[in-house]
């Protein structure tokens, strides 16, 4: 028997002993959107702390203003690439409860899956990572890598601390600069889905994303439309005019240079996108339409994963109450949102979007654009050795070479990181799309659980064999 | 001294007694918004049918599904013309209860003004016309003319009771149609205001009005625009395209056929309006706009007047709380309202926007256009000779020739008598602008209140010379 082999069948040998674990933490409602649930937040953190520490790793818990951040490291092996693993501790809020089948935070096993808020997101797929390198040291004697766990609880509520660490307002907790804590070959993240049901998936890519809020002022007041209209400016009108003239009428988005910087997909990811088991019709009934939208000459895997959008997320302006109300409104606001992909600069889309508002506007009206957070969109090299040695691990543990795949959403730690310490991140999520994620009934397969930290224990070996 | 300056002089002596019966009513919070006070708009409508009774008209209150209308009647003069009086004894609430100098329902007199929630709308300006009538009857043994009052209870919520009056569902009570009660040459109402301080009106022109309500529905729910957009169409980007497309960018509308029914002013009007004193400087600063707006080609009383508008009161979609929220919403909602000038159709507007409508909504949503209430705008001819009458007695009690003015607001009752009765009404406003009408500190001039009930005493002489 291989010492893979061996390992392996030791980590299947302690299923149970590692779903108990799970278990305890699922326990911890560690609920970071309500201060309600503070204290269970940090002992969620303390318990991730203490794993690391019985298994014999340096940690730290780094204290913030708000919720702790976790740090540990493996014993260092010279000469070997260094990996960090990122993950989170903190869950979403479990509302609504009256739809949960089992109490939120008490684990349940039904039909092989565990149900828990936080099952899959993210304590189900971080502790994979955690028990992989456990098992290692236990039966290995130690990981042939050098491991950095950065687990954080702030990540359902918009991460702020850990923006602070990564600033360097820690570095007096640390010793050292954050850059210098976190600096690896690679960062590994497991908080995300594969393609499918027995469809194992790396996402190589994301979408970044920029923020705006537009708000238009017209009179002082709210006024008769009868006695006024006609002879002052609505600001509802003027702020539609302006909405609609980001698109056109297929979805092409008319902003000047709005696409310039569009890094276009590779013929082969386009290739291997049409490959994929993807079913126009389930998608629509899924989510309740008739027919997909979009950019002419896309399908629609790549209007999701490759190409850039303005989405409109809200918008309201004058009476809103049952009924009508015969006004010219004072205001009308609009929150809108741009999803980047690589190489569109947020802050020159934002710039193309000031002025095209700024050419739009009228002067009767006084108006502010609020430009809110933004993160560029990234793609991860396919022809890296991390991706290689992932998708080697993933095919050993799932028994499936892994699909590549971007995602629409946008992750803003894996540009940050990308911008910070240089390196690309791996995304090797191990749960479903149908995971109930931020829903009732979150779920997580008791079986991804377990190939999950097998796949984790083949990628330390895999990396550990890259430039040898 | 003529018989009409003898009538004059009497009316004068009288002024106490007239202001101390106005006040009682002005005490009684006849508030038909709010059903705390229904009690008290039954009150209200006793004591304006008691005073009829005491001045020995014909009097029914015809009891309705909420407040009861009254009806009151001289005695009949064969041969003479006859005028229904329209006014109203509810009043709006009196919030903001802690802005009024003096309590609302304690009518208080200072620097010359009324001050009281009803004064001016419609108590004081209805009661002008009930005095002037009683005067005649006392002092002159009956009135020149047959006069009608239908005085209701519901103005400020709706007139529902006297739509279902006007539509014949009370017919039993008064043991005929209620076009026959109705019967008339001409009606009166006293409701609205002069053209400004020491500049008396007479408003010969209403616009209409029709109401709209837009749906757009998308996904089932809310989707997550990484994930989501760029692949399904968005029901918010989708509103906004319909709402701009109805206008160009200097306020035109450009819906097939909007303009094709207007009545365009005549020269004689437009001469007319160009010499009111308007201060364009004044306009924009009361209301806090820097510029004003609208259709090329007509100032900005033209365009308030005798232009019809679309302006969107209200719009609402998506996520509207504080920060953002990254969503595909599934739902958005956009209320409006085109104000009509004489001639136009509210029917076939809404026609015509309802075709426009279904041409540029996507098949990719639902959609849904509710058309509410409509009216159409009226103006009265100025070569008839109850506006020469008006304008006479005017001239004689405020010393003034009356400017003749239209407003932009819409008074559906107006056209509803048109269209009922066959008959045009004479808009006698005895207020001023800045009487706070629904706001706090309502008030109407003691001087206005006096040479409106004069006023109206020459009218009834002026309509009863009319064919001699």
């Amino acid at each position: 028997m291989s010492d893979m082999q061996s390992l392996v069948d030791s980590i299947t040998q302690q299923q149970d002993q590692y779903l108990n674990r799970l278990f305890k933490l699922l326990r911890i409602p560690s609920v970071s959107t309500d201060p309600a649930f503070s204290q269970d937040v940090y002992k969620a953190g303390k318990w991730v702390a203490d794993q690391f520490q019985e298994m014999g790793l340096s940690v730290q818990m780094v204290k913030t203003k708000s919720h702790p951040i976790v740090l540990a490291q493996t014993p260092t092996v010279e000469g070997a690439p260094t990996v960090l693993v990122y993950g989170h501790y903190d869950v979403q809020p479990a509302d609504p409860l009256e739809q949960w089948i089992s109490p939120p935070f008490e684990p349940t096993v039904r039909d092989g899956n565990i149900y828990a808020r936080g099952a899959t997101d993210d304590k189900g797929q971080m502790l994979t990572h955690v028990f992989s390198t456990e098992a290692w040291m236990k039966h290995r004697g130690g990981v042939p890598i050098n491991i950095k766990f950065l687990i954080e609880g702030e990540e359902e509520c918009g991460s702020t601390a850990l923006s602070q660490f990564l600033k360097g307002d820690y570095n007096d907790q640390i010793g050292c600069t954050s850059e210098e804590k976190l600096a690896c070959d690679v960062v590994v993240i497991s908080d995300s889905s594969q393609f499918g049901a027995g469809i194992p998936a790396i996402t190589y890519g994301l979408r970044g994303i920029v923020a705006f809020e537009l708000t238009v002022v017209g009179p002082k007041q709210d006024l008769h439309s009868g006695t006024f209209g006609g002879a002052v400016a609505n600001p509802v009108n003027a702020l539609m005019r302006v909405m609609a003239s980001f698109q056109d009428d297929v979805g092409k988005i008319t902003i000047d240079g709005f696409y310039d910087d569009v890094q276009e997909m590779e013929p082969v990811e386009r290739e291997q996108w049409k490959q994929l088991p993807f079913s126009e019709a389930e998608f629509m009934d899924k989510i309740g339409i008739t027919e997909t939208f979009g950019e002419p000459g896309y399908s629609t895997i790549e209007r999701r994963w490759s190409r850039p959008t303005l989405d409109i997320n809200g918008i309201s302006g004058g009476y809103q109450g049952e009924g009508g109300k015969t006004i010219v409104p004072s205001k009308a606001v609009a929150k809108f949102t741009c999803r980047l992909v690589p190489n569109q600069d947020p802050a020159k889309i934002a710039k193309s979007i000031q002025a095209h508002v700024a050419a739009r506007i009228s002067t009767a009206f006084k108006w502010n654009l609020h430009i809110g957070h933004g993160a560029p969109g990234v793609v991860v090299p396919l022809d890296s050795p991390f991706m290689s040695a992932a998708s080697t691990a993933i095919e050993q543990a799932f028994g499936k070479t892994p699909v590549l795949i971007r995602a629409g959403g946008s992750i803003p730690i894996v540009s940050n990181f990308k911008q910070k310490l240089g390196v690309d991140t791996l995304l090797l999520g191990w749960g479903q799309n149908d995971d109930n994620t931020h829903s009732p009934n979150e779920k997580f397969s008791v079986d991804d659980f377990q190939k999950g930290i097998i796949a984790s224990a083949y990628l330390w070996q895999a990396i550990s064999e890259i430039n040898k």
